[in-house]
């Protein structure tokens, strides 16, 4: 039987959750995924690591839903609905909206630091790679399936296209420059990616 | 004045040289770039240290010529130019045959390993990431920028396009997908991204 608790203990549990996934970022961020340990996380949270155990398996579930949570925080501060893409009808102008709330999420320190860190470790350990790609990424870009769907059922993108390699034209760009610098993030750049990739590079 | 080695003297430089790329490769591959030494290279080469630096200022410039000594030899091996993208006036088959190398050499152990391990380390070492893109990656861009200015002459690729952007439509959803597993890498795929990129996704 579960027991629900009392309103204050829910107060106090709602709190330790947040110590805990700030610990958790932060710590990635300054030492690394090797070395940030559950210990680490709970001392710098002010709990005991019997609470992160209670609540998590390990510091892998830790991170990964403590960057779930900071990516839903990004969302509602930029005044979008957490885990959606707007549907306007206007597809172009949707998938910009979208683009630039995740080129403002790329260049906020509070994501870029432990962001990167955890990057790099999925690089080299391909079990955490596939991990968390499969809990935070692809959700995310499930959206955008749906929302090509849609478009295609809209006749504003064609029928054949596979909507799941579609996406790719726009948010890979943005992933490889912000993931290898391999070139500025701005919203002028995400708009003209959203604008070539609909139009294509040959002339009409 | 530079001497002119003897023809003895070259042949040992060249297997020396090859026995210390190969020598690199392999150590960034097994204990990542942070553990890898000149010491150690030299060790595993059968060199004194001061050969590297000899020729080399850093561990991480040995480095980046094993990378592009290797990157040569993956296209000589697939019968193609190095550092050249072919123009047949068929845009898209050419840009389908060079991507089709890519596919084998990021599939290629030999490159993949140690290959991921300089890509992890760029991730949160801002200035070698930076260096090994502008020495290793940015080069092989620029063949694209080449070869879509000269599609643009031809008018097989809108003029007003900037190229340098244009070609992260079909090159970086390959990169994302290699760097962070987000799905399979075929021939099929890289053919696929051409035809969405030069076609684009809108109805014509």
């Amino acid at each position: 039987m579960v027991k629900k608790p009392a309103p204050d203990s829910s107060r106090r549990s709602e709190r330790s959750r947040r110590a805990i996934y700030d610990a958790a970022l932060a710590l990635v961020g300054e030492v690394g995924y090797p070395k940030t340990t559950v210990e680490g996380i709970a001392a710098r949270a002010g709990v005991g690591k019997q609470t992160i155990y209670r609540w998590w398996g390990s510091k892998a579930d830790v991170l990964l839903e403590a960057f779930l949570d900071l990516s839903a925080q990004a969302a509602r501060e930029a005044g979008q609905e957490p885990y959606a893409i707007p549907d306007t009808g206007d597809l172009a102008a949707d998938l910009k909206a979208v683009l630039r709330v995740t080129v403002d999420q790329l260049k906020d320190p509070r994501f870029e630091v432990p962001s990167r860190a955890l990057a790099a470790e999925g690089l080299v350990n391909e079990q955490l790679g596939r991990e968390s790609v499969a809990k935070l990424l692809e959700p995310q870009l499930q959206l955008y399936v749906d929302r090509l769907r849609s478009a295609q059922e809209a006749g504003q993108v064609r029928p054949e296209l596979d909507p799941r390699i579609a996406l790719e034209l726009f948010v890979s760009p943005l992933a490889q420059r912000w993931l290898q610098h391999t070139g500025p993030i701005s919203y002028e750049y995400t708009d003209t990616l959203v604008d070539y990739a609909l139009g294509g590079l040959a002339p009409r």
